[in-house]
């Protein structure tokens, strides 16, 4: 079956390139797409179908933009979730009655629910009770999707006829798209992901180049797949598109928010001047704290993490992590397969 | 047994920066280092101690520098071949019989052989017989080692006892070292990796950015471990240090020889003319035909190398290779473990 009419639950940057991609016309089908604006301001965005945030963007005329989710949501067949993980229980209780029945749940925010420690799909199922829920993820800085550059993606759900009906709907011919059953690794990485992305801006700001660098995002993906495959996750997410394609955007590119927030930390300020000056959210502040306690639960050695928790705990500095990091005792290199 | 005398074969970027590593003195012990210069000029190094290559490096003045092989391996126990993979060949049978007898071989050479497309360890094997022979490898930028900024490398042989040997001779306050057993492996991925450095720099010519970048280090990570599987290599040796590590400085450091090409062929320019800007060889052209060739033979998937080898045979451009990838049929995500 064919995704034909879209709901896009939010209009940052995320909802508003995924209006732009499952808008786009195939040889088979044109799909009605509604963005839902959560905190109003529809107007303005349906008369500039603009972004401050996303240069050069234009979102297409026949995208309808409005206020009013009931209206948005009305007939789609797939809803896609773009609102940031911390908002998306608090958003699904409000608009809830307005879910179509039969409606897929398309997930595109990352991270972790900073209470709970859940995954954005854990949320949605807990806020609207059982569905087909998928969750699409990989390199995606919006920036570079609002150009309609090319990029790679992984949708992965626990329904294999879901995931194909959201691989279809998501491929363009600027977007390819992979799909996996693995909900769990593909969810987790996207999240784990922000604590070594933090730990690589430190080795910027330290000045330490990029063999240090690139090393550490070698061993930031064996700590990680290893939890991962500790919390059920297949250890082959962490090697593929949505692993290690992700974590070395989210490395390597300047804009990042929680690799800036690290070379701020590395360059010197406390991890709170460090936060004071970034404007947003750094979401692996709070999933280190998260990372280190199911490091600790399972039983999982993760040095890499659990030296940015000491750094934005206090208790050591970006330098001293270094040193206790390179210190270590060499051994056989373990990486799970 | 602990290494206490050091011969270096060759006095560029990488011999120079492994005297440096090596003469570091211990706790335990100070080791003799010698540098052998193959193309004579000894005596300026002996006098400058500095490379135009290198900023700021300072070769130290307890280091000897000679153009004359029997001197510079005299009572060694480790060799270190630092000479470019294309000349160890011809270089090991010029000094073959002043190599002592025990001396172990640590390689630190990348790449594959043009002619006969053997690894810098079989091209080893084949000049001076059955000996200890082990490679280093890793993120390694020569001018980030000379400036003695962290650094983590993997070092593998079949002797584990040698690795280990080698392991503690290159641990230094800015060097952590692994070892392995894995030997293709290691090697391998230090030479298949530069065909994929290449593809990355055609993305950087044509300016798709980092989404794009990022999902071509994974999926170029998914088929080189293919291909290595095949070879006899362990999938676990690419998604560590010498695999996605040395991978990940390759496609994203702007200073490697394979990425600025491909970038000269991404943005306009045919391969030879590229060729011709680039002042020294691109390994990863030799090893792009090398790798279509293997992949052919033991029938494994390697769409980017096969991309790669068809722009440089100037069959297709860039744009369009990119459009092949980005247009096959999407499916399961691959990835071997």
């Amino acid at each position: 079956m064919m995704v034909r009419r879209v709901a896009i639950l939010g209009d940052g940057q995320m909802g508003l390139v995924m209006a732009d991609l499952l808008a786009f016309p195939s040889a088979e089908l044109t799909r009605d797409v509604a963005v839902w604006c959560p905190m109003g301001g529809s107007a303005g965005l349906e008369k500039s179908r603009s972004s401050s945030r996303l240069p050069d963007f234009r979102l297409p005329d026949a995208i309808a933009v409005t206020a009013d989710a009931a209206e948005a949501l009305a007939g789609a067949d797939l809803v896609v979730n773009a609102i940031p993980t911390q908002f998306i229980r608090s958003t699904m209780e409000r608009i809830r009655s307005a879910l179509p029945r039969d409606a897929g749940l398309l997930n595109v925010a990352k991270g972790l629910e900073t209470a709970s420690r859940l995954r954005p799909s854990e949320i949605l199922r807990a806020s609207v009770g059982e569905r087909r829920i998928a969750t699409l993820s990989g390199p995606s800085i919006a920036a570079e999707l609002a150009r309609r550059l090319p990029a790679v993606f992984v949708v992965a759900s626990g329904d294999a006829g879901f995931a194909e009906q959201c691989r279809e709907a998501c491929s363009s011919p600027w977007t390819r798209v992979y799909s996996s059953d693995d909900l769990t690794g593909v969810e987790l990485a996207g999240a784990v992901k922000n604590v070594i992305a933090i730990a690589a801006g430190m080795i910027d700001g330290l000045g330490l180049g990029n063999n240090a660098k690139s090393a550490l995002l070698a061993r930031g993906l064996a700590e990680i797949s290893r939890l991962g495959v500790a919390l059920g996750a297949k250890a082959e997410t962490f090697y593929g598109v949505a692993g290690v394609g992700d974590l070395a955007t989210t490395c390597f590119s300047p804009e990042g928010r929680n690799r800036s927030f690290g070379e701020l930390v590395g360059g010197g300020r406390t991890p709170e001047e460090a936060l004071a000056v970034m404007s947003s959210v750094v979401e692996g502040v709070a999933t280190a704290a998260a990372v280190v306690d199911w490091a600790r639960r399972t039983g999982v050695d993760m040095p890499i993490s659990a030296a940015v928790g000491r750094i934005l705990a206090g208790e050591i500095s970006p330098r001293e992590a270094v040193g206790g990091l390179m210190g270590r005792q060499g051994r056989h290199e373990r990486v799970v397969t």
